[in-house]
């Protein structure tokens, strides 16, 4: 069996992406991103799921330098999860959730919950915590408090809560991508949730070239190869000096992607390519996460 | 005189930016960066000075979605100036610095300053602040604690603290970029920190067209027309659709600029101008910054 370590604690958005990818395996939570990546590059895990994007927020900054600056470590696939988000409360108070006089959550989760929290509970203080795995940790063990959080169905189950609102995030279309990694590129199964390949390039340009970009960029176009993404991150050397993260709609072969590599390696600039995997989305078929207590 | 909005408190290195542009106009610090935005679209004040990039961190992702999200103010200038940390303590205590007990700085700060911190005063506690500025603010009003702050010059001298530390920092090229927006477009006047000019595109991709930003690139590059950034944020509505912010490296004229903008129009993208303004750099002439308490 292998061992998966995820950002944690339990309940979060992040365990319910691991548990998505690995519904059989033994799970580890890791207080930071950094603890968990450093995890797996020492072998205490076989897998590390840390998140990377999300449709709102953007990219996690964290995970990226982190992986860019500190250990390089193979993505061996990656997740798509939906971040749907309940109101809950204890089981003994779950009759009067309207009456709560305080919401706990992340910060962003509170913000995500905006309509709803100022339509249908105006007058409750929100409360700050590290993760929405956390604000639920805390109503389990505060059950006389007349309070709600803001958590993932799976939180529910984890910490025995109440959910008395489904759906309360304003945008349905809010979704966070969790990477895998993995010390020795250990390819993980194809399943059901499967849903394409992707490789991951990292560019480095060279300075004072005008157009160098557009060049990088034509090595892909011209073998019609498809990005779906493209973010810079700063270097740290000096304002305006960049890696770019450059995500294609493809798996790596010796052909196409080892030629637009070496053509991109000739025009003088720096490329790595961080991984070559499998993508899967929740989505695909929501009914198979392995959500338990 | 014109009024100049900051993000603030007093003694930031925002502060230090805009008294490095506008050295002779009334100042008003505000306590967060929507804060300042709005007040310049309210005509509360004539321009703000808000930070946008940083050498080590990145974008300030707060700024650039408040412009692309909620405010859509044209910039007017840029400037960039060095981040010098210093270690500053009340003037009773200067000579007995070594043996503070606890450290005060913004957390950022207390990061670019580990090799000092670990070396010097690996026994005092680190506390965490909102900015530099309010660390040193602290320090003031408490001057019979044995602490110190990690912050700027202006810092020192407005909360009249003695530095016993200079160029404390880990990394010698650490710039913050700062853009000074104007409801207006007011032009801000050229002075001897003038050293160029730039336009700021925003764009984003029709969807599902491999090669898009490929061929917007080449609008720029057959021009040869340099960009001196690309960045994607998220536009919030689907994981992978982002808006593309592009700094080229040339004032607006009706030509070129304009030829680049109709053409990536036609492309089918969005396109859009957040603004045409010089760029100014406090290292063109360092001694000419405002400072005073």
């Amino acid at each position: 069996m292998d061992k998966i370590g995820y950002l944690g604690p339990n309940g979060t958005f992040t365990e319910y992406a691991a548990k998505t990818m690995f519904p059989k395996e033994a799970f580890i939570p890791y207080k930071t991103i950094p603890n968990c990546i450093d995890a797996v590059m020492e072998g205490e895990i076989d897998f590390a799921v840390v998140p990377i994007e999300n449709t709102i927020e953007g990219s996690v900054n964290l995970t990226i330098d982190y992986l860019l600056h500190e250990q390089t470590l193979p993505i061996v696939a990656e997740i798509v999860v939906p971040i749907e988000q309940h109101l809950m409360v204890h089981p003994a108070i779950a009759d009067q959730w309207e009456q709560v006089e305080a919401v706990y959550s992340h910060p962003h989760a509170i913000a995500q919950c905006h309509h709803f929290l100022r339509n249908k509970l105006s007058e409750a203080e929100l409360k700050y915590t590290n993760s929405t795995g956390s604000a639920a940790e805390w109503l389990k063990n505060n059950p006389k408090e007349l309070s709600a959080a803001i958590a993932n169905e799976l939180a529910a189950k984890t910490y025995g809560l109440t959910i008395v609102q489904k759906n309360i995030h304003d945008f349905d279309n809010n979704h966070t991508k969790f990477v895998v990694l993995n010390r020795h590129k250990k390819p993980v199964e194809k399943n059901d949730l499967y849903c394409g390949d992707k490789t991951t390039f990292i560019v480095t340009l060279p300075s004072d070239y005008t157009g160098a970009l557009h060049q990088v960029l034509s090595a892909f176009a011209w073998r019609k190869l498809n990005l779906s993404k493209i973010e810079s991150r700063p270097m740290k050397t000096g304002l305006g000096n960049y890696f770019f993260i450059i995500d294609i709609e493809m798996k790596a072969d010796d052909i196409l992607i080892q030629g637009a590599k070496s053509e991109i390696e000739a025009l003088g600039c720096g490329v790595s390519i961080l991984g070559s995997y499998p993508c899967f989305s929740s989505e695909v078929s929501k009914k198979k996460v392995g959500v338990s207590s």
